[in-house]
């Protein structure tokens, strides 16, 4: 890039709000799936307002350079992954948190982490519920971006559910509003829903508006063993019609396995699958709702149950499930699969899963949010062999077209970003596609936003 | 328009699939907003299937005829009232419901009605929430045009929280799947969510697929009367950090003796309101939970409070205020207001309301979403006197600018229709109603799918 035109974006900005120096810029050409592809950015700008951003965008739309939108860098699934001479956009310093008691909102700063939204709200007696693995490591800017899942799904829905406005810089470097604080509006269309995982493809997420609830009551936890996931699979499916768990977690003997190696908690590591799950009903009934949930183990052959009104010994089992990531992450590395299936075929796709993973020669440990469908086989192999990458890969694939296979989706709350939008196509097909593709062009005409991501 | 033309469409749909005789269609003109410009439409197809549905889209992007989506013909915003000349597009034919009770999903025709898609949930011991006053005359198709609101909204979301797939004939006669059958599912722009709530200018929805929950359990019921609307509203206010009501409901005094007028249930005719709120949480939680909504209406003061845990006690009082729509209109016309402000703003709101009716010179009893801010100011109007109608619409608009100014939205539930167009974008201001229009575009290019509905 001519460095007069970069010396233009230097000026308009703050002092040091820009870097170009590459051993600064290094370490904002990847996120955690660590893209061996990633470019290098021409320069990253590190937000200090939705101002700064705005002079960002203006000055890279003036010049044709593509923007890649970043908030703390934690995706898994290359949303950010630097294009080559791009211009990063950082939020990670925009990390204000107000939150409103009376209004039970919380007005963060794309950059808030999503654990200090969690704080901040718990100071009043307030919960800010959507709990992605990473929630103590990536911002809200970057959950909006994927509309981010997470473990209190469940019950508690996405994180779209508890979107009601934004600030974003749009592609041509106007600031909006969407959305506001109510939370009923169907005033023009959604475009606040639309915008929520639309992974930095039009626009900057710059402030966001989030819905906070009561404090969740203490949960009882029930915890089962079972011979084989395919069990516990049954147990879930049988759950959905009679209780509303709060969590309802699984992991399989491998991320059993590797938990223990990690951070021992005595978990049976001889078990096909242990089944994780909490009520956080009121009262008495939390203890009923864990009962039925035990029941459904038993009847489904669990080997052993357990159940405690404890939140200290249940927290201990959710934090297992809580490191399953971090641990398998320890082993080496993996690819993150994020594919959600109807709930019921649960127990047939973890079998394909399986087989899936003998066909191909790689170990594929499951991890899952059970009561969602949303199952995360983490595909193992060796990033200096080439072949065990290629059949990494070729697993990867073939997990997603089981998914689509049964009516599933190839990405539950990872979002497409860069490593699955070969296989995007597949799931939408043409004409679907192509509704994205209009969408994001007429949001986006010089098509400066992201490019590679998403679709 | 010319006849031949009119002979294609004809020709190509089943015998007896398009109306054209005027007295026919006359009742294809409009919905309950009454539009006194309702247009002619030019002919009316019954579809009875998506590919009709396909077959008149097609036709009428050829010769550029406006096309008038319309489910049951029950919405109050004038989403459907007919273009002159124009297609309409009636989907209320296609009422087949099917319930899987392993996926816990409803596949219902754009045509059902949404008390059907209830009963056949109800069958299999499960539970579709979203309850519009209108949800024994409205369609699920209609529901999603507009994101139908209702009372359980407070706890269990609006109508696109549980809308998981869309089947949708766009406007060149494509039809498409927009989602699936599980819950999380963020593969490419969330297009899914952009369809509910576009008021029938992206397309037709034909077929919708709708998440439902396990039969929500018995409820307890509080009804609290207070002297003033405002002490009401200060209640509501107290309530939402402490407890989750599963409904939560307001009727000013005006509304109480409507109700009493049209259905006689011994409510007291004094009061300056009534607030009706449920809990359905589980177990002895239920009780615990109306103690405290039940403590927050004395601590604003209210003259008389009474808890029931009685189903059938606290249904007579749901069902007075389910009455309050009816029995307003048995008194005779209205103007259906639907704005939606921030709950601890209610107080003021409704203060601010009772002047501009003052000022206005005209009735207007209120009714309300409590627990959502969502108020249905009734603004009472003569049809046959100008100066009546002038004064209506006069309140109508200062009350939309009011719940503007502090922060809400001109619709909370009814959507924009054709009888908010006008004050859409004092809300959204030129930048975002510019985006509303680009979407738009971009989706119907030819500009035919219901020409002067929501933006």
């Amino acid at each position: 890039m001519d460095d007069a035109v970069l010396a233009q974006l230097i000026d308009a900005l703050p002092a040091g709000t820009v870097l170009t120096e590459p051993d600064l810029t290094e370490s904002y050409r990847d996120d955690w799936t660590r893209s061996p592809a990633a470019g290098r950015p021409a320069a990253v700008v590190r937000a200090g307002s939705a101002a700064d951003v705005q002079t960002a965008v203006r000055w890279a739309a003036e010049h044709r350079v593509p923007v890649v939108p970043r908030g703390a860098g934690s995706g898994l699934a290359g949303g950010v992954t630097a294009v080559e001479g791009c211009l990063v956009v950082s939020t990670e310093r925009m990390t204000a948190i107000e939150v409103d008691p009376v209004q039970r909102i919380a007005v963060a700063g794309a950059g808030a982490l999503n654990v200090a939204v969690k704080e901040a709200a718990a100071v009043h007696g307030l919960w800010y519920p959507p709990d992605p693995g990473s929630f103590r490591i990536s911002s809200v800017g970057g959950n909006v971006a994927t509309n981010a899942g997470g473990i209190c799904c469940v019950k508690y829905g996405v994180t779209t559910d508890y979107v009601l406005g934004l600030d974003v810089v749009l592609p041509d470097g106007r600031l909006v509003t969407l959305g506001g604080t109510t939370v009923k509006d169907v005033a023009g269309l959604p475009l606040l829903k639309l915008f929520v995982g639309s992974e930095g493809t039009l626009g900057v997420v710059t402030r966001v508006v989030l819905r906070l609830l009561p404090a969740q009551p203490p949960a009882a936890t029930v915890v089962a063993w079972f011979d084989t996931p395919q069990q516990a699979g049954a147990a879930v499916a049988a759950m959905g019609a009679r209780v509303r768990p709060a969590m309802l977690e699984l992991m399989d003997r491998a991320t059993v396995n590797a938990v223990e190696d990690f951070r021992p908690l005595g978990l049976d590591r001889t078990a096909g699958a242990l089944l994780v799950g909490q009520s956080d009903a009121p009262g008495a009934a939390r203890a009923e709702e864990v009962e039925v949930m035990a029941a459904c183990c038993r009847e489904a052959g669990a080997r052993e149950v357990l159940s405690t009104d404890d939140p200290a010994e249940g927290d201990m089992f959710l934090e297992a499930r809580r490191a399953a990531g971090p641990a398998l992450d320890a082993l080496g590395a993996f690819m993150a699969e994020d594919v959600c299936v109807p709930v019921h075929l649960v127990p047939d796709v973890l079998d394909r899963i399986a087989e899936l993973a003998r066909r191909h020669g790689v170990d594929v440990p499951v991890f899952a949010h059970a009561g969602d469908g949303n199952l995360h086989p983490a595909i193992r192999y060796e990033p200096g062999d080439p072949d065990s990458v290629r059949r990494a890969e070729a697993a990867f694939a073939d997990i997603m077209r089981e998914a689509i296979a049964c009516g599933g989706t190839i990405t539950g709350e990872h979002g497409v970003g860069r490593t699955k939008r070969a296989a995007l196509p597949e799931q939408l097909g043409p004409d679907v596609l192509e509704l994205n593709r209009r969408v994001r062009a007429a949001l986006d005409p010089l098509g400066i936003m992201n490019p590679g991501a998403l679709c």
